[in-house]
């Protein structure tokens, strides 16, 4: 249950304060109480030698995905750091276009593990290309 | 044993092929038998919320400068895939630079297990900001 | 889809011999095509300094789960191998037994991505205390 | 440092108390501040399949090593609890014995990232079979 009546607005606001995802043009798509989806169009600049996404540009959308799923359970002014994340690559990440998602799997106190999983999509086919398995820690203000 | 005799310049007509490390402003730095590394300056516009390199972007030039790692190992015409990686973040990645260093820990002939750390710099201090263990694959020609 | 008809019984006979299994008691209770079930009843001399599971024996159970849910797609003659796992213990392992389940996620001629979870038994309930993510090499004969 | 100067014999203390250890014949070789060290002898039931021990085998000890490193910087009346683990399994774990080596890699209040290393022993030579990159937690009493 959310416990802040306002976070599709705050986490709305942060995601406007997160620079990165303006140079890489990702936009957060949906915003629900324990998961969180952001877009990303293909664009070449964000490749790496064989002309798919890089790993890292796969993960900072699915990092974020998966911090704002975890900040939609948790009190207003609370804050959300990765401690750590694994993502295993499933497929080469090719597409038009490319959607993260993130929803929380056990939440705690202090401790949330969340899941991530980025599909590309091409034609109108959704297909998995990468999965995260992350552990987030809340800070209270 | 480095089997393949040009890895280093191969290495750096990969490197210029990722457009991600143009866009974000990284360059390869170092490239040894083993070990690769990667730096990249501090920008704005590489941040998350809070002004901190977002940990994407730590992963980006990490998992590059992993992956150059098993690529000196290599026979000449292999290519090197990111099967998974895990990456703990141990302090904000803050600094006004940041160098990955990637290191193989085990080689094999289709698997090979490689560490590597993320240092950011400041005012010539180095210090860990975040430390990844990988798994990746050699395809040969 | 299983390419090997008799996996049941294949993964039974190795379960067998998985001497652990038995060390630790152990059974196989469920194998499916792309999912395995083993099961693990609660004993004192399993765990840790606090009286429940140790985290290696949570992990022994899921692990062995995982392997023979690979097992189950492929060819026969295969044998898999674990390349790694990451394990999130998500509550304390108390209860009077535990269920690991494997599940293949993304299958592959060499490589497998398969999730496990854990589940402790505790008067019909059945809550989920650890989540694996791991991947699988699968060697053929 | 160590904040705690009998973390020693506390380390002794709640190894002991850890059933399993008894269970599989391991024991505590090695406590200094920020490492500690687990042996363990070959034992034909500890095994998987083709007579390796098994990779969860491998991690009770590992995971107990780097929860028990993590304790010897912790204030006194601490207890540490495994958050997660990766493991990379490198080579068979095959050999007359084991140890397990776990090191603080970067203490915290709250959380820990601590690295372990499995090497197997067979005729005085030690083989790098397992590592394992862990976050551990630290509740005061």
């Amino acid at each position: 249950m959310p416990a802040n009546p306002s976070f599709k607005e705050e986490i709305e606001a942060s995601f406007a304060k997160q620079a990165v995802m303006t140079l890489i043009g990702a936009r957060l798509s949906n915003v629900e109480a324990g998961s969180v989806e952001i877009q990303l169009p293909y664009r070449k600049d964000l490749t790496q030698q064989n002309g798919y996404l890089h790993a890292g540009i796969v993960t900072t959308i699915v990092d974020s995905a998966c911090g704002y799923a975890v900040y939609t359970l948790m009190p207003a002014g609370s804050s959300v750091l990765s401690v750590e994340f694994k993502v295993n690559l499933l497929r080469p990440a090719a597409g038009d276009s490319f959607v993260a998602h993130g929803e929380v799997m056990k939440g705690g106190r202090t401790l949330t593990v969340v899941r991530g999983d980025v599909f590309s999509i091409k034609d109108d086919e959704r297909v998995l290309i990468a999965t995260m398995l992350a552990t987030m820690m809340c800070l209270l203000k």
